[in-house]
């Protein structure tokens, strides 16, 4: 353990001691009791350079478990663009999120260890709430706006909760492109959608 | 430890052992090597005597999970029941399920434990095929009836662990009539719906 003198200078050992103490403070504290500078009192560095490594408390988190960069970045590139199409952009962001076996592991554990600990529930629901939540629902314009979001990721929960954690079969081997088409105007509806459009043609 | 001597008679304690057999087949064999025979023999009872307390593997799976007994039957009535309109009727009793404060608690191990371990993973993907794809799915009368089914699935597992598992906001307490409006349409099409339907309106 290092002496309580002082704050560390930029390089790889400051990165790794700020996603330590992040480690730390996300899993005891939770995600919203966290702020960046907390971080970096405990990391013992100055504040900017937490943002200079990471961006922000979602960047920060998404590293602290192993998601890649993308996740965050293009997920903001996503949610700026047009709302025309977007069940279908989000659909094909997911699942290839869940495709690549680099980013597919850690997908499983942070699932794993929400649907098991509360802890990790509660980090979770901070970050999805800031990151996607705080981002997409004031796009969509709506009242129910942020209730919309949750539809939206309950479905994509749940595809890769049976396609890739319990495989379901026939879900588990079904193309890509088969369940594109089934699940974005499922997600486009539930962003953009009249609540009652689809309940005629759909009986 | 009782001798292995001849076959028990039928009363409550033969019920008991019936279900410590099954609970231990389940979770070594998985649901699908596993018979109503191999269980009874590993019980020590008359293979009748299975059938007369559980009725079938699927119900015996539910005892064994102490999921209640209306999870089988009802499930097997509203699949019988009219293909117009089953949408809504699913995302009802699914939602009812894990309202009411005895069902959730199994639902809730049942849904962990297949998360977090194969063997669990596999008795639930077993039980579900003979209980839910076997059934629901020749119904549909299409040649893709299982991955619809298997997509209806992949919603109502998503609402749950969002609403009652990680509990996100505004999903988590919004209220059941609100969630089956949304609901509905999405089961309805995955079920008898064009799998191009939808695409149009939702855009």
């Amino acid at each position: 353990v290092s002496p309580r003198t002082g704050r560390r200078p930029g390089g790889p050992a400051t990165r790794d001691s700020i996603l330590s103490a992040a480690r730390t403070a996300f899993a005891s504290a939770g995600y919203d009791a966290t702020s960046l500078r907390s971080i970096a009192r405990d990391a013992r560095v100055d504040p900017a350079l937490v943002v200079h490594y990471f961006d922000s408390k979602a960047q920060l988190f998404a590293a602290v478990m192993e998601l890649p960069d993308v996740l965050v970045t293009e997920l903001a590139a996503l949610v700026a663009g047009e709302v025309e199409g977007l069940g279908e952009r989000v659909a094909r962001f997911f699942l290839a999120l869940w495709e690549a076996p680099t980013t597919r592991g850690p997908l499983l554990a942070l699932l794993r260890s929400a649907v098991s600990h509360e802890q990790a529930a509660a980090a979770l629901r901070g970050f999805v709430g800031d990151a996607l939540l705080g981002q997409l629902a004031p796009r969509l314009d709506a009242p129910d706006g942020r209730l919309r979001v949750t539809l939206v990721g309950s479905q994509l929960i749940g595809v890769a909760t049976l396609r890739y954690v319990v495989c379901i079969e026939p879900l588990a081997s079904a193309d890509l492109e088969t369940l594109v088409v089934w699940l974005a105007p499922t997600l486009q509806r539930y962003l953009t959608g009249d609540v009652m459009a689809g309940a005629a043609a759909g009986r």
